[in-house]
């Protein structure tokens, strides 16, 4: 497997010449005085060489030995508990975390690209550290100061580590109907029993304590979504001068075996009347854990671009140094018995499509991240837009991303033939481990029913329009400078694409009038044409700074501005089907017995 | 897991309501004095037993056991002896194989079902039977009648099993650059040194005796594809009198641990001045393989279907036993919690996406099959274009049915929420399993080249025309008979989808005429537009009949004409962006130095 190495060329093009997010955060005081160019740079620096030299190398042997599981103790694969500390010691789980409580504040669009860079070294390991900052996320804003001060320091800290209680055997994507319980207790506190599953990061050996954000339901409870709240259970009690308690009848009952992730944990957890601390309000613990879910939905999306961008590298060597063949215009490679398969349309293909997905993914959750740093930093009308994009953008990064992940290890595995099958390359495992990104987290159909169904249904299309208005605007402008006439070959495309989504939408809506399952039916699809859509405004962004500097002695925008070209032309045109098929009506779906499936 | 059921309702809805393949049998005499609709049924019905009973039974333990190598020795995982003797002893190792050497001489029609079973029960343990007929099928046509009297009777009476030895670890894909030798004896034997890579059954537990064609280069042999010969290489020598003589140098060096059909024995051989008999010509080895090529690339396109249908049968079964959520117009199970997630557009459209395209696959396999035995069993013009149709539609049937059923079983998979990524449902088994199929006998990019550079632009569109001449035919002969109004919402979209086909055909002739690389660049697209094409073509005479017995107290038409309407509407569009893709040009493949990839 090729030496992993994380772009950070590219990552520096898209946050500073592409977003200029320097001046972003300058602008915002917010964030102004926790991060400039200069501390960002020095980040994605330092945790990009952790990422390579410490956890990129855990990653094939972690998957080949796996979690173990005896009597309830579970132990990580060899490498993993030294990774975390050194991870945790740097300070890096406390990266996007609330300064009031030791975390550094940094904003989304940086702790977007950390994410990336770890989950393209091992998903499996970052699964640790990403849980434990999407709990941090939802304590910091809904836990009592109390609860702030003894658990969320700890966890910042990178001392303990944390997991996310939701699903049960019988209640995954339908958490209204859980059954675990919470007793209140006359000290405050409540008295949690219950048996969850899937939890990743349940049970470990990394850290000495693990809290646990539970969903569960007081006894009177209302039924369904309404009746859920989260309360905060910690494996290990912890005493009033802070030190580690009893435990707290909290325990793993089993590991899950799985196609990939194999050097995470997904336990079985049982709370047997462990004392637990509500979080937020009674009844609202869904509303309480959607907190963290925006940030933490695009940050599953950013796992499927990390297995991408392995992925591409490990495709790309396999690709430069392989001879098989020669090019069908004659041999490139006289001397040698063959060419190297770079010669081939296919593979080139193949690798193209890759790049420009991956370059793409990155912009675009940069995008989005920008959307959440205005959303959570901004005021007034930029916090509005960007509580309105990030809303609307966040089952798409999801699903999109991770589809288009999926579809790039593939991609890489086929590059390698045979050679991607065999466990020895590595390449196999990627595609594994980036699977399950298209299921948890709420799976890419309940993603895409989220985006048309509720996002924009729900807004009878109004969120949708803030996109489409800044697309049109940014047509308009490019369209009325002369001096942008090279711009047309992607503006043009362009402005066809975010036309026709437009059409699409008001299709749709009008159609659901009549039948609400022509949502259903067609939301995938949807949520598809939007995606290429809004990586084409993307790319087009992209290619405009890419043209302007082609001249460059840095070759960087040549390659830019030829993947951008690819895009347009190999990868845009997938929206054309799509969009035919979003339009075919429910009908075909619906009118048929279940029984002659 | 879905206990698995053998589709025989709509397998013999192919075999005599759609193809009429008892008409076909009796008209062939080759055919006849083997094969009527009595015995195919019985072979049907018999062969359904033992893939359900003996064979779907162990694919999960042989999974997680795998294949054990030590010392050289390869043990199979419990279970496989016994299936493969249950197997071997029933005959139907030599189900295709020539009567004249114990085979059943059966039409591939018959064999390709018989397959498409055996691939959903488990590919890991039909591929042991699998390369042992594909073998067969080489010897019969190019071995002395020593060599089958003494190899071939005893691989039909499923007492030897055999090998394809081909790849090397530097010579996968380009056979030319093979270096195993093969030094003529004085006796007329040879001595063949070498060592071959990803050998499936290369060495095993199954039978006292493995026959292993090996590709190989006389010292003095032309470079290239032209100096490769073909040679019969037993593990153990066969004395006079047929008992097994001492051993041959053949040895295994180990085998690889891949990402799936973990219990299929994949082998680095080594032949070390083991005695191999030259089989066919010298210097014509690759033509001796390619004999069985066309039989044995079908088959691994069945291998696709296989496990897309046995993901089928587990999602739907899931479908209906999961309760979550509700239907988005009221509860349908008001007295249970939630409601089957059947009820949710986005679960019926992968549902129903995996029952057309494999529905569609099958048909459209079985038709291609049906060209074989015209080429094989045939005379004059039946015999010309059945010849013309299987070599043209092989790669289509290989590269397609191997993509669309990787996609069924990522479907599967993702219709099972969490329970598809875990191991304990078997699901996800498939995914892995089925994943190979699209890189082995020549990866799905190597397949797309030899349809449309070797066969259409190497005939000039010829072959090609056959095929639209023959759906013209079929769209003028419904069009012009007014019962069939009917047809139209099928007869107008196929007319649409060949003669769209036609014009790509001759845009991408004449642009190659200029850049031999706009081929390259466009086959993958182009194939899969050729496969939904056919597909289109086969479902429109499905729904023919389904729409003529729509009344019929049989749900099976009714369940067969919706499901042909799913095709159009929602999978057939597909084609509509590959077209604008493979014609987008080589340019953006190709202008782009290496060094910016």
């Amino acid at each position: 497997m090729a030496e992993f190495q994380v772009p950070l060329r590219d990552m520096s093009f898209v946050l500073y010449e592409l977003f200029k997010a320097d001046e972003i955060w300058q602008s915002l005081p917010k964030l102004a005085e926790n991060v400039d160019r200069e501390t960002a740079d020095a980040i994605l620096q330092e945790c990009s060489k952790i990422a390579e030299q410490e956890v990129a190398t855990i990653a094939r042997e972690g998957d080949q030995v796996g979690v173990s599981f005896n009597n309830g103790i579970v132990t990580t694969a060899p490498g993993y508990k030294e990774a975390f500390k050194t991870y945790a010691q740097g300070g890096w789980a406390a990266l996007g975390g609330d300064p009031a409580y030791g975390g550094m504040g940094m904003p989304k669009m940086i702790t977007a690209l950390h994410e990336e860079m770890f989950c393209a070294a091992d998903i499996s390991f970052f699964l640790y550290p990403s849980l434990t900052s999407g709990a941090g996320l939802s304590l910091a804003k809904h836990g009592s100061e109390e609860l702030k001060q003894r658990y969320l320091t700890r966890i910042y800290a990178g001392d303990w580590a944390a997991s996310m209680c939701l699903t049960e055997s019988h209640a995954g994507s339908d958490l209204g109907i859980i059954r675990t319980k919470a007793v209140p207790q006359e000290d405050g506190s409540y008295r949690v029993t219950g048996n969850k599953i899937f939890i990743t990061g349940g049970e470990h050996d990394l850290t000495e304590n693990i809290v646990h954000l539970v969903l569960a339901k007081l006894p009177d409870a209302p039924a369904g979504p309404r009746g859920i709240s989260l309360f905060l259970v910690p494996k290990f009690k912890v005493n009033d001068d802070e030190s580690i308690g009893e435990a707290n009848n909290v325990s793993c009952g089993s590991i899950e075996h799985k196609m990939g992730i194999n050097a995470s944990a997904t336990c079985v957890m049982n709370f047997d009347d462990s004392t637990g601390y509500l979080v937020g309000e009674l009844n609202k613990g869904l509303a309480c854990m959607f907190t963290m879910m925006n940030f933490e939905r695009i940050g599953v999306g950013i796992q499927g671009i990390g297995a991408a961008v392995r992925s591409y590298q490990n495709a790309l060597e396999y690709a430069k140094d392989r001879l098989q063949g020669r090019s069908m215009t004659g041999a490139k490679n006289p001397e040698k018995e063959a060419d190297s398969i770079m010669v081939h349309g296919d593979v080139r293909r193949m690798l193209l499509n890759m790049k420009a997905l991956n370059e793409g993914s990155r912009a675009l959750s940069s995008y989005i991240a920008m959307q959440l740093d205005y959303a959570t930093y901004a005021e007034g009308e930029q916090q509005a837009k960007g509580e309105a994009l990030s809303t609307l953008m966040t089952p798409l990064a999801k699903a999109f991303f991770t589809d288009m992940g999926f579809e790039s290890t593939v991609a890489g595995q086929q590059v390698l033939g045979g050679h991607g099958f065999i466990r020895e390359w590595g390449q196999e495992q990627l595609v594994r481990d980036v699977r399950i990104t298209q299921i948890y987290e709420g799976t890419n159909g309940i993603q895409a029913m989220d985006l048309l169904v509720r996002k924009v249904a729900g807004s009878k299309g109004a969120l949708m329009q803030v996109f489409l208005d800044e697309v049109n605007a940014y047509i308009s402008e490019i369209s009325s400078d002369s001096n942008n006439e090279n711009m047309q070959e992607f503006i043009q495309p362009l402005a066809t694409a975010t036309n026709d989504l437009e059409k699409l939408t008001k299709f749709l809506l009008e159609k659901a009038t009549d039948d609400v399952n022509e949502l259903g039916g067609a939301a995938n699809d949807y949520l598809h044409v939007f995606g290429y859509t809004a990586m084409a405004y993307i790319w087009a962004k992209m290619a405009k700074i890419a043209l302007d500097k082609q001249e460059s002695d840095d070759k960087f925008y040549q390659s830019k501005l030829h993947t951008a070209r690819y895009f347009f032309a190999r990868l845009l045109p997938r929206r054309i089907s799509l969009i035919e098929t979003a339009k075919s009506g429910a009908d075909v779906l619906f009118n048929i017995d279940d029984e002659l499936f």
